[in-house]
């Protein structure tokens, strides 16, 4: 189950550009990963400048006050270029869906095996078989 | 050094289900993975509509307003029967205890070896030996 | 790209504590895995007693209403004696910044492999090469 969490700084994102966000991140997913379009979950929260701490430059970027944080769970089947394809992905729509720099956004992936995760029920949906997408 | 993070809808949840459902996910862990009593490790969040983004249906599913995100962080010596327990478990308790419905748990599990955890004093207490628990 | 989280209980530490303890757990990746000293990301959380569930004593430690819980991403690269050594540091520096005592500080690790982190650009920078750091 794939799921972003994104730290933003308070107070630099509208309400319609988070969920802006939300939706290029999903579409990043989509289209990089193939996932269902429906396989959509999200998490932000807002930090302010006591409690989000980003390098302004390392390593050879120019960060602005709009830098965010971001990770994303999701299945350890992904080849190297679908990751690769997802981190540009992800840059890509977030920079156009809310006018943010290309050096603000960091990305963590954090691949596990689709066995541990639930969609609801109690159920690992996807433990049984190998991955279908 | 099992950890739960729990993302929830703001406002959906009154403190004392809070309280309720943190009991719900840690007697789930006891129970599912055998863990000590006293290993019990959560945090929550509230998250308002534009920061909480969850797919209603995806798959074949039907969730409410009152859906949540939940990751676990546990040892990664656990068979998948261990994990097809804890998620059936903690749904199982967390409806049990705040009326949630089935549909609306999420649970992505995060396995890492437990040389990885720190209890307390800057030790890794779990490093030297095999798993006990 | 390593990448703390930290949860704190709400209201126990000042904004000047929380960048002082930013400070010190950097300070800790810089020595214990030989980052960059430019490597530095963090985000940190307040959370109230409905929100923030911690063992008051497990595993036979004495934990006080200032305890914390940390998670780090870092690359799967790391010996277990670097771990030992960031627990350790991240401890110390804690302890030393902001007089938290030593059995409230806990962590969890989570390497990840250094082709997951892309740090700006939608580029994964460290992909195409083994860990220089």
């Amino acid at each position: 189950m794939p799921m972003f969490n994104v730290y933003l700084p308070a107070g630099r994102y509208t309400s319609d550009e988070k969920k802006k966000l939300a939706s290029a991140l999903h579409r990043a997913l989509v289209e990089a990963l193939g996932v269902p379009t429906g396989d959509q979950f999200c998490v932000m929260s807002e930090h302010k400048e006591d409690e989000l701490f980003i390098h302004p430059t390392f390593p050879d970027l120019k960060r602005t006050d709009r830098a965010m944080l971001i990770t994303v769970i999701h299945g350890d089947h992904r080849a190297l270029e679908q990751k690769r394809k997802l981190a540009e992905l992800v840059t890509k729509y977030a920079v156009e869906s809310v006018g943010v720099a290309e050096d603000d956004i960091m990305l963590n992936m954090m691949p596990f095996h689709v066995e541990n995760f639930s969609f609801g029920k109690g159920l690992l949906q996807l433990a049984d078989k190998p991955p279908t997408w």
